[in-house]
């Protein structure tokens, strides 16, 4: 299971049984025992943004969790998407949120599946308008990193890590592609 | 509210009430009145292909909708993303599933956020290995269009829409993009 599998039926409160529903869906769902309602089970998206400064995005900004998972490790700003929001919203949401910076957002850059967790993971670039932060409770610093600094070993998650390789490769490419990536 | 609001609690079957959680999160949340477990509602992504066969990628596979919403309209196939699985190989399974369609997956094409409705909808490019269909219980009739021939105003929804115009566009130019686009 990815998640605490569902107990209780979310309209009555009866309990729910695991198996395939009445309408030919192939896959087994939570169904209430009682008013027979189905539940689905469904990805989540966790979107967030590579903010750069100086000559030509030489600097990105990175955040030191202070939340678990991952506390002390260095991060990208990025969170869950909420309902009412598109992706880009989302992302900018989340890097005011966890870093307190100004940003330009830019196109999306990386799409990472991590299917094992259910997660779809959505990065976008954006150009921080200057270099004041104040990052919030989830955050205990917000810091600029160039390339030589990033701290490799030191870093939260590995589609963080994909997204930094990959700005940095095509940084040095001089061009900026769309990332499509699979996380085993 | 996007979809019904949770009555009951998915651990222990008790009431919820939507409040903002003791975390410090700033959105209300349904949060159980025995229990405090508190409950996220998340967007879902739908996941798709534009199946294309022919000279250049001249004609498009479309299915008519055998089950509501849009029963009797046209659309490419596409289906809510499942745990376990990518964004890619979920656009696969739904073009099995909906249209029996054999298909070399391409690049993601679109990324459409429907924040009105909590959905992200994502269709890949993908060329058909045959023009031999078998529909599912899902679909009336799977069937190739050239884009003299596609019914525009039987479209059974504005993101299929959006993909076809586009693909027939770029295909125009002989370039295919990435295209991001938000639905009002």
């Amino acid at each position: 299971m990815f998640r605490s599998p569902i107990q209780h039926c979310r309209q009555c409160g009866a309990p729910v049984v695991y198996r395939l529903p009445d309408d030919g869906d192939t896959k087994p769902r939570a169904v209430c025992t009682a008013c027979a309602t189905v539940h689905y089970e469904n990805p989540l998206n966790v979107v967030g943004t590579v903010p750069v400064w100086g000559e030509d995005g030489a600097e990105v900004l990175l955040c030191l969790r202070n939340i678990e998972p991952r506390r002390g490790k260095w991060t990208l700003p990025a969170g869950f998407m909420e309902l009412g929001e598109t992706t880009a919203e989302g992302a900018q949401r989340e890097t005011i949120e966890e870093a307190g910076a100004s940003i330009e957002l830019g196109p999306l850059f990386t799409l990472m599946n991590v299917a094992r967790v259910g997660q779809v993971h959505m990065y976008y670039r954006a150009r921080l308008l200057n270099d004041h932060f104040d990052p919030g409770v989830e955050t205990i610093e917000a810091r600029l990193f160039t390339e030589d600094q990033i701290p490799w070993d030191e870093i939260a998650f590995r589609t963080v890590r994909e997204t930094l390789e990959r700005y940095f490769a095509d940084r040095r490419q001089g061009l900026f592609g769309f990332h499509s990536i699979d996380i085993a």
